[in-house]
C-alpha cells in the first residue's frame, strides 16, 4: 500500500532522463550524466529544418518536428516549402491507429475538386528510402539489434544500415516521422505525415520515406482518440482534431522560437548517457540489462535556459 | 493529393493483422494465415485469469487483461482475491506518462488512513521476477533479440530468458501489465498496476513483477491525457479517470462474457503468422525485414463468432 503508487518505477523513470537518483561510488546515473554534460554538446533547434505545429487554438498543444534532409533532402524541401505557404494549416489529423501511427494532412485529399492545392510545393517527388551508408557522419551504437546489422545516430535520428546493400535509412522509432505513400513507391509527397506512437514497426524500414522525428510534444499526437474506421483512421461521425498551423521556424520571429536544445549525438556525453543507461546506477534498479535498443536510446531535448545556468565550481 | 491517406501505409496495418491483401503466387499474407487457421489454434478466455476492467460507467471503455499465474503465481493470486472482492471499484488512473507507462490504483495508497483496505488479499507478497526457464514451455522465436539470449512465446505472453542463469521472465512489451513497487524488491503486492503504451521498456525486464498482458482495450489505457506531473502522475488540479470496476472474469455471468479467443502460439497458424511478419507478401511492401521483433510479434486476439463461422470447402 503505501508508497506503492508514487516511488513505484521511480528510478525506471531514469531511462526517459526526469529522475534524479543517487548514484553508488562507481558509474554515474542517467541524471548525472546529463547535470555534468558542458554546453557545447547540446545545439540549438535549426530554423530550416524545424516544424512547429500548434494543434491547440492558442498556440497551445505544439509538437516539435526536425526535418532530416541528409536523409530526404526533397521531401525535406517540399514539406519546408508546404510550411512556409500554410499548406497545412486547418487541415487535420486523419488516423490514429493504437500501438502504430498518428497521420495528419488533408482529409479531402482524394477528392480532386476539393483537395487543397500545393502551391509552390510539387506534387510528385520520388521515393526517398535509404542513402549511401559511405560518407554518413554515423556514430554508431555497439548494441546488437535484430533489424539491420549496423546501427547508430546522424544527427540525433535513429539510424540502421546494411553493409552488404551500402544503404542506411532512418530507423521507425517512436517519434520518427514519415511521409505516407500509396501501392507506388513514388506517391509520397510530403503533404500527408505520420509519426510512430507505440511499439516502433521497424518492418516499415526501406518502405517508406522518413523525414525526420518529432523532438517535442509526442503526447499531444499519441493521447488523441483512436479513429474506428479501418486503420485507425477516423469515421464521419468522429471529430478530426483541426491542425491550428504548421510553420517553419524560420518564418516565426526569434522572440516566439521555442528556446530548446538537443543533445548532439556526435558529443562526448552521448555515449556516457548510453552507458548509464545500459548499466544502471539508480538505486531502484536490481538488474542492468547491459544493453540499449536503438528506439530505447531517446535523444534529450530541454530547455535551452538548462545549458545556461552554469553549475557552481566543483 | 488522391490516394496518399488512405491507402498511404495501407498494408502496412497488416503487421497487426487488420488488412487483407493479394498475395503472389508464393507465400501467404498475414491475413490469409488468419484465415485459414483452423479453429482448434485459437483458445477461449480463461475465467480464473482474465480481468475485466471498465473504464465506462455504461460498460463501454473496456479493457481486458490476462494474467500470467505461470510466471508470478502469488501475484497472480492476490490480484484474483483482489478483483473478486472488487478492490479496484471506483479507484483511478494515477499516472500516463507518455512512452511509458499507465498506472492505476489507489490514489490514497499512501495515506494510511485513507487508503482502502485489501481485504482478503496480502499486503505483502515476494518479488517474482523471473521463474526457472527448464521445464517452461516456451515456443522459441528464433530472430535475434538484444536484450536476452533467448526469447519466445509461453501461453501467448512474449518471454526472454538467459540460459546462463537457467532464468525466465516476461518481457516489457507494448501492452504487458506489471506491479508497481517502492525501493524494496518485495514491495508490490499487485494493488498497483501499470501497462506499457509506448516503445517497449526492456530495461525494466528482471526489476519488476510482471504479472499479464492486456489483450484487448489497450486504446482506452494508451490514449489517455498524460500527467504534468513528475514521471506523468496526475498533478492536485487534474482529473483521474475513476475506474468503475474490475472484475474477474469468473465472477462475471457467463452470457456477459466477451466472446473472444486468442491464438495459441503453442499452435501451427503461429510460426505461420511470423513467417507472414518477417517476409511480407502484401503488395504495398517492397521490402521484408526477414525479421521479428519479440514485441512487434503481437498475438492475436478476435471475436469468437469469427471461429464459429466455417469456410465453404476449397
Amino acid at each position: 500500500m503505501n508508497g506503492l503508487s508514487r516511488v513505484a518505477l521511480a528510478a525506471a523513470a531514469a531511462l526517459f532522463g526526469s529522475a534524479a537518483q543517487a548514484a553508488p561510488a562507481t558509474g554515474l546515473t542517467v541524471a548525472q550524466v546529463l547535470e555534468r554534460s558542458p554546453a557545447k554538446d547540446w545545439r540549438p533547434l535549426d530554423p530550416q529544418n524545424t516544424l512547429l505545429m500548434d494543434l491547440g487554438a492558442d498556440g497551445s498543444r505544439q509538437v516539435i518536428i526536425e526535418l532530416a534532409p541528409r536523409f530526404a533532402p526533397q521531401h525535406a524541401a517540399n514539406i519546408r516549402t508546404l510550411a512556409h505557404e500554410g499548406y497545412w494549416n486547418g487541415l487535420a489529423i486523419n488516423r490514429v491507429q493504437d500501438n502504430y501511427v498518428t497521420q495528419w494532412g488533408d482529409p479531402n485529399a482524394e477528392t480532386p475538386d476539393k483537395a487543397k492545392p500545393l502551391g509552390k510545393a510539387l506534387p510528385k517527388l520520388p521515393a526517398e528510402f535509404s542513402v549511401p551508408l559511405k560518407g554518413l557522419p554515423l556514430v554508431r551504437l555497439r548494441d546488437a539489434d535484430g533489424w539491420a546489422a549496423i546501427t547508430g545516430f546522424v544527427d540525433g535520428m535513429p539510424v540502421a544500415a546494411n553493409p552488404k546493400t551500402g544503404q542506411a535509412w532512418l530507423a521507425h522509432c517512436y517519434g520518427i516521422v514519415g511521409a505516407g505513400r500509396d501501392m507506388a513507391r513514388d506517391s509520397s509527397n510530403g503533404t500527408e505525415l505520420y509519426t510512430v506512437i507505440g511499439q516502433s514497426p521497424r518492418g516499415l524500414d526501406l518502405n517508406i520515406t522518413v523525414v525526420g522525428r518529432v523532438l517535442q510534444g509526442m503526447q499531444h499526437l499519441a493521447a488523441l482518440p483512436r479513429g474506428s474506421a479501418e486503420m485507425g483512421f477516423y469515421g464521419p461521425d468522429e471529430t478530426r482534431l483541426q491542425i491550428q498551423r504548421v510553420r517553419l521556424l524560420a518564418d516565426v520571429a526569434e522572440d516566439e522560437r521555442p528556446a530548446l536544445e538537443v543533445l548532439r549525438t556526435d558529443s562526448a556525453t552521448w555515449p556516457a548517457l548510453l552507458d548509464a543507461r545500459r548499466v544502471r546506477k539508480e538505486d531502484w534498479f536490481v538488474h542492468s540489462p547491459r544493453h540499449i535498443g536503438l528506439c530505447n536510446a531517446t535523444v534529450p531535448v530541454r530547455p535551452r535556459a538548462a545549458a545556461q545556468v552554469e553549475r557552481p565550481s566543483k
